[in-house]
């Protein structure tokens, strides 16, 4: 695994909190993102300790130069996307060795993470949602033909499906309950939905720009996965399960997708990327256009967890109802990203794709309530019970990627709390 | 219907090309779109006859005046769709008295379309295809369910799926055929597609933007369609029926979706809108979210024809394959607003809905090749044949919108032409 002085586990910065054990944004991380200050504009930071780095006072600085640590400071990081992943890397190199310990301490161009707001950190062109975990099709694939759940093409590609841009919203975002129409009892009704579901799903970040008509081969699928993140695909299952056949999800998804603030960028995970695991014994083999060499896989621990109002009343923290490995997933993001524009589909900079649910085949490893409630009511410590998600639940997303010899980094958060339906919709 | 002077079907104007019978952009239409004269740069302008009128150089002459006229001058009308319908009536009053018989002739602020390039009229942000009619849906679901080929929710709700936005393109852009990967004889093959499909439809350009969460209800619907045009909504087909279980179409889609250039606006609709049809015997009533009282179906005859290379070689004119009325669409383009924003979705303005194939009943009403092929290979008036579409064919569609005492409009054209696929893609 190719790593650079900038991984090295001794490195510590002279941002005393980013050196603290279990901090998701030591110096190995380095996150891009774009925040505002109190009462300021947005512009583009990096995340140190439980500082953001305003990329855009180091410029003005002069402590950091040139045209991606510029497009790295603007209000969106399309412009730096755009530029590739060499751009994150030489910025990587130049931010790191101004916070590193014995770096002159620049503390007047922090602000406190919990003092900012945060904002997406692209303005987001296209959104394609993938399925990528076999267990997750095959235990919502069983309800639909028992002998045959996964999809006749979930063997042969990434099965995928076009989602909605223009609901993509930031971490913290509320979701309001929609209105929907689904089938109850022997009517199809108009009402709020009965099935608030999220799915805890990968976020990749898109970087450069192929021409329409000009696949990305998969040997060079990599060059075009900027970063990583958090994503929340809220679904609404009753919706859902209704307007499916033969389209695909419409309103079920359009409601909100919210992704994490933090971009981890490509560069960062590199400890981490390990190889795809073997195909499954009876699949066929990988077709040509999508194999790769390289270790393309993310070992990355993702987690689920739900705070209810009495949890929050009791002061207690968000209950863990989903604690799941990436890696074994079926398909990984450079096949995605091969796959995608296998047919001359251009995948644009800031471009944002979903890896679907991130569910593994043990108990607990169920990434979405629907697969959830397959084992009975979600039973939390204070005794309550749910199926679905009520009003005020707050939904919280974490994971970390470690790996021996590493300093583990952590991707922040991606939380939203459910509020209640409008009273009518006409 | 509510009609002003600009649609007096005496009006003529002192563009002599725009008063010759059976043109398609006489001033009783003046539609919006983004072009470019001969080595200059993209701005607003408006047909009229054989012309176009650069709206920036009338802006620049002091001849159109206020943010209306300068937002329709710009380079992407994404702007303009931003202020509203209201936007455009106020360009459509001036401009026609600009352009009227009588009025000062300004032919110094005009280009023949001819010599012209015409760009994308907004950036599309989103794009979301519906499946509005119910011959198209019954005659290839058929295949899938004989006893019932419609899918569930079409008596419910206008089905639609989110597509895909980078791959939009305006009419004249040539269609690369792409790779993908299909069952053939025992196995799946990735290769050149071999069922390239078009898809006639109906485009429908969003005006204003409702907030995440508000939906838009049907009562207001109307007041977000700021124009239509023609949609070729490209399909793959063998790509397409292997992919779609259970998420939908997603690489059979986004090879590219094609639009004419000219936005004909709502108002220049407003003599030919015409009463949505009565619900079909059996059906339930119409969901009261959805339900209008206003004349919300369009009064539009479309036709898609086929140039293949030996036609255009004998100088021949494209052959009409389908010629098809759009009136008798299930589902109007306002109950897709209204259904589409019902959960909260945001619509944002320059967005593009597609209306679905527009077939109809008949022999010779069927808007795409999958349907056409159910009565056999097409027939080519020189003898030649066609299952799917082959290298070098030509597909191109017009329409003309008509009423008792109006005149008649026409929406230009939407044309491209398949060109080869790569010798390979790896």
């Amino acid at each position: 695994v190719p790593t650079d002085a900038t991984h090295a586990p001794g490195l510590k910065s002279w941002v005393q909190g980013a050196n603290a054990p279990g901090c998701d944004f030591p110096i190995q991380n380095l996150p891009h993102g774009v925040f505002s200050p109190a009462g300021a504009s947005p512009r583009g930071g990096i995340a140190i300790g439980d500082q953001v780095l305003d990329v855009a006072a180091a410029v003005a600085a002069g402590k950091l130069r040139g045209a991606a640590a510029e497009a790295a400071a603007a209000p969106s990081l399309n412009g730096l996307m755009a530029m590739g992943r060499g751009a994150a890397l030489e910025i990587r190199a130049a931010v790191s060795a101004l916070l590193a310990e014995g770096a002159e301490p620049l503390p007047h161009l922090l602000h406190p993470i919990s003092a900012v707001t945060m904002h997406l950190p692209t303005t987001v062109r296209n959104f394609s949602d993938f399925m990528a975990s076999r267990p997750h099709c095959y235990r919502l694939g069983v309800k639909r033909d028992a002998n045959n759940p996964l999809p006749p093409a979930f063997h042969h590609l990434p099965v995928a499906y076009h989602s909605r841009a223009s609901s993509v919203r930031v971490s913290g975002t509320p979701l309001r309950r929609p209105w929907g129409q689904y089938p109850k009892g022997d009517s199809v009704v108009f009402a709020p939905t009965e099935a608030m579901d999220f799915e805890l799903e990968l976020a990749v970040w898109i970087a450069g720009e192929n021409e329409l008509g000009s696949p990305t081969p998969i040997s060079l699928a990599d060059s075009r996965l900027f970063g990583f993140g958090l994503l929340n695909d809220w679904s609404v299952r009753d919706v859902q399960r209704y307007e499916m056949p033969p389209l695909g999800p419409f309103l079920g998804k359009s409601v909100m997708t919210a992704v994490s603030p933090w971009v981890i960028t490509a560069a960062a995970m590199e400890p981490f990327m390990v190889a795809q695991p073997p195909r499954e014994e009876g699949d066929p083999p990988c077709p040509a256009h999508l194999a790769s060499t390289r270790p393309d896989a993310l070992n990355l621990q993702m987690r689920a967890a739900i705070l209810t109002p009495k949890l929050r009343q009791a002061g207690a923290a968000p209950h863990i109802v989903t604690d799941t490995p990436f890696a074994p997933m079926s398909w990984t993001p450079a096949q995605m990203v091969a796959h995608h524009t296998s047919n001359g589909c251009n995948l644009l900079p800031g471009d944002l794709l979903g890896s679907g649910t991130v569910s593994g085949p043990e108990d607990g490893q169920e990434a979405c309530i629907a697969e959830l409630l397959l084992r009975g009511p979600m039973q939390f410590p204070n005794g309550e019970t749910r199926r679905f998600l009520e009003d005020g639940d707050e939904v919280v997303f974490t994971a970390q990627a470690s790996a021996p010899g590493a300093t583990t980094i952590g991707f922040g958060e991606c939380r939203g709390e459910v509020i209640p339906a409008h009273a009518s919709v006409t």
